[in-house]
């Protein structure tokens, strides 16, 4: 029988999976889709270096256009990653009526509506499992399974490596720059980890899941980012303390017809689900209106997970390749793009203050709270020995987000507060 | 523009949930597919009953025959549940063309293979997500998000009547009687609740799953099944010190190309996530040779999350409708079915016993063991004041099945031993 003929842009990590499983699962895939798959070329940098997967070298190549261009291959991997040159890559073998399967989350969350629009002119497939949360089935799982449904949350714990860092910070009681040191040698971490600590890597990928979620076509610069460099040990305890765990979330937010989405280190009640998931495991926690409360866990990244989420793109590539309707059940954003401003979003806030340790300070505090309209749930005070100074932690009732920068602007110019120690959103 | 059109078999919790969907998201939902969906006739028992969803009469019927049989009626909605009349209606539905959505697991484990059969026959679809778990979208999971991978365990925890009276047991201290009661007060549990306590529920879901994991055609028959009613406060309680929480497990296992599947009372390790499932809540943990470990967590139950797995499926068959590719994509078990013997299955098991407090009985009992080859984990032996005779609770390391049951029958005829007073298997 004639294999599906696949080309392969990428031989790193997950590439090397994607060859582990479409030649270690053929028999399987085969049954499946009732037809061989065969992976016919393979891009990589340098065709004589030494590999941990043994390919005949008249497979590799070393020019992407040897895949895009050629004839008889129908359907493309890339796992390269980066913007360009996939994204030149990606748009060619569309224009040649190649449907693509992607890892590329950077590539999908800045340029995805364009693929996506140049796949639809072509009548190909782009699917795109793999580029978040690795190895959970996530994308279909919004896109299929509550496709019946209206999402009104999708909170993420999104990147494996800040995750790591937290876990280790939590149950160590270790500085951020040590365990990111460690993680860096133990390979969790890149040696410019500048994208996965900022929250730039966790909000590309809610990027993607609130476009599919909400329907609308949500770009990078609609998320609000802050990343966990700032996180410190002694915020970690105060959450402890207080019943939380603080994770790298990503929130999706719906409410009527406006949306929010950010990136930020929140408090999350031990109760919650989400504080379970430690390591470099991956989570993501789904709110819709009839089903309620869902969550989905799995491994983020790693070469056979996310290897697992390519291959499954690819068989779903081959079954439309077989029934002929590759590029018509392809996911459409319906919804015009209504962000909330400051104004309308709301949350609980964590606030750690140093404060002058002398009389009337709490109750200056509480005022400028009260001023901004923002109750509170919690006060703990108490004397710190370390540095001479009291401390306080409150935590909010929910309250908007321009409230909470008014308080903190107040609170800039009130002498009694030495330092503003730090400030997180609250869930759970 | 001409809407599809739906007869829906049933108007109980979940149909009265199907209508509120699909009247209620009918925008989205029409958004997704191109057309309206209509859900045009609806079975019921008693047209003049007053219900908490209003529908006019004229789309009511007492009749079956009158959806069955309407040429105009694409789709099949059968939320009646039972084996019959439901299994004749589906397969006369699907005789005469129609589409089947169901959300009933009795039927899907004992009669699935003549229904899928009648289906391919026919090029009809018969979805059936809301089966198994409720409204979390697992049948799609396994059949699609993992086609790549080669599934290996399958654990889940896919009854909420037991997983909440387990839960109350667990956090109250309370008996079984006590709880079971009170959940069937509140309606968590049925006036006879023997399908769910004696764990025949869980085992017709754990036939769906381990069939959809394995590629295999198992039936109820290849479950093995031990349920709740026995679970001792007791047992809850030695658990917990040891460790573990009791939870109804349903486990699928594959070695190579041999099978177990079983319902029982398990002791699961607190740090695995299944140990934190709680309530009514369902969850379902997978693991893949390339995927490693998964788990997706949800409402099993209920009118909203079960309706919202259901209209889900309605919309992947009205989309295969638009593509005219029905009955093209069915799930087709390929494999032959191998099940384990018992002296294939292995796991960790712990028994607690009510022995003669006096000297040498634990060497008594350590040597059955050994003589059995099964290795002990943990043991610990104390008075208990209450019977006058001591109490030992082991742990063991992996055994078979097989040896369990050598070990159990010689302890049967061990005079130092009074009562064996619980056996569990160990998991996470």
């Amino acid at each position: 029988m004639e294999p599906i003929k696949v080309g392969l842009l990428g031989m790193g990590t997950v590439g090397t999976g994607v060859l582990r499983i479409v030649e270690g699962h053929q028999d399987d895939l085969q049954k499946q889709v009732g037809s061989p798959i065969r992976i016919e070329k393979v891009l990589v940098q340098n065709k004589d270096k030494s590999r941990r997967y043994a390919v005949e070298a008249d497979r590799l190549t070393e020019n992407a256009w040897d895949i895009v261009n050629d004839p008889a291959i129908n359907i493309v991997v890339e796992v390269m990653g980066g913007i360009e040159p996939a994204k030149t890559y990606m748009l060619a073998a569309l224009e040649n009526g190649k449907h693509i399967v992607t890892a590329n989350k950077d590539l999908m969350a800045l340029h995805g509506a364009e693929i996506l629009a140049k796949a639809a002119e072509k009548n190909c497939d782009v699917f795109y499992e793999a580029s978040v949360a690795g190895g959970i089935p996530i994308i279909r799982t919004l896109i299929e399974g509550f496709s019946s449904d209206r999402i009104t949350k999708i909170m993420g714990i999104v990147n494996g490596t800040t995750n790591y860092i937290l876990t280790k910070m939590s149950q160590e009681g270790a500085s951020y720059a040590d365990v990111l040191k460690e993680a860096q040698d133990l390979g969790y971490a890149e040696s410019d980890p500048t994208s996965d600590v900022e929250g730039l890597d966790a909000a590309r990928k809610m990027a993607i899941l609130g476009t599919l979620g909400f329907h609308t076509s949500l770009g990078l610069g609609d998320v609000q980012v802050k990343g966990i460099s700032q996180v410190s040990k002694e915020d970690i305890l105060y959450g402890k303390r207080l019943g939380y765990e603080v994770k790298l979330l990503g929130i999706a937010e719906r409410q009527d017809d406006m949306i929010s989405v950010g990136v930020q280190p929140t408090m999350v009640k031990t109760t919650h689900p989400l504080a379970a998931v430690g390591g470099v495991f991956n989570a993501v926690y789904v709110y819709g209106e009839a089903v309620g409360e869902t969550m989905f866990y799995g491994p983020g990244a790693g070469e056979m997970p996310t290897a697992t989420s390519v291959v499954a793109d690819l068989v779903a590539v081959v079954k439309n390749l077989k029934l002929g309707v590759n590029g018509r059940k392809m996911f459409v954003p319906y919804k015009e793009k209504k962000l909330k401003t400051a104004e309308q979003i709301a949350s609980k806030y964590f606030v750690r203050l140093h404060v002058q340790d002398k009389a009337g300070v709490l109750a200056k505090i509480t005022q400028v709270f009260a001023e901004c309209d923002v109750s509170l749930e919690s006060v703990v005070q108490q004397p710190n020995k370390s540095i001479a100074e009291a401390e306080i932690v409150i935590v909010t009732h929910d309250a908007s987000l321009a409230s909470m920068n008014r308080v903190l602007a107040e609170f800039e110019a009130l002498e009694v507060i030495q330092t503003i120690k730090s400030v997180y959103r609250v869930e759970g």
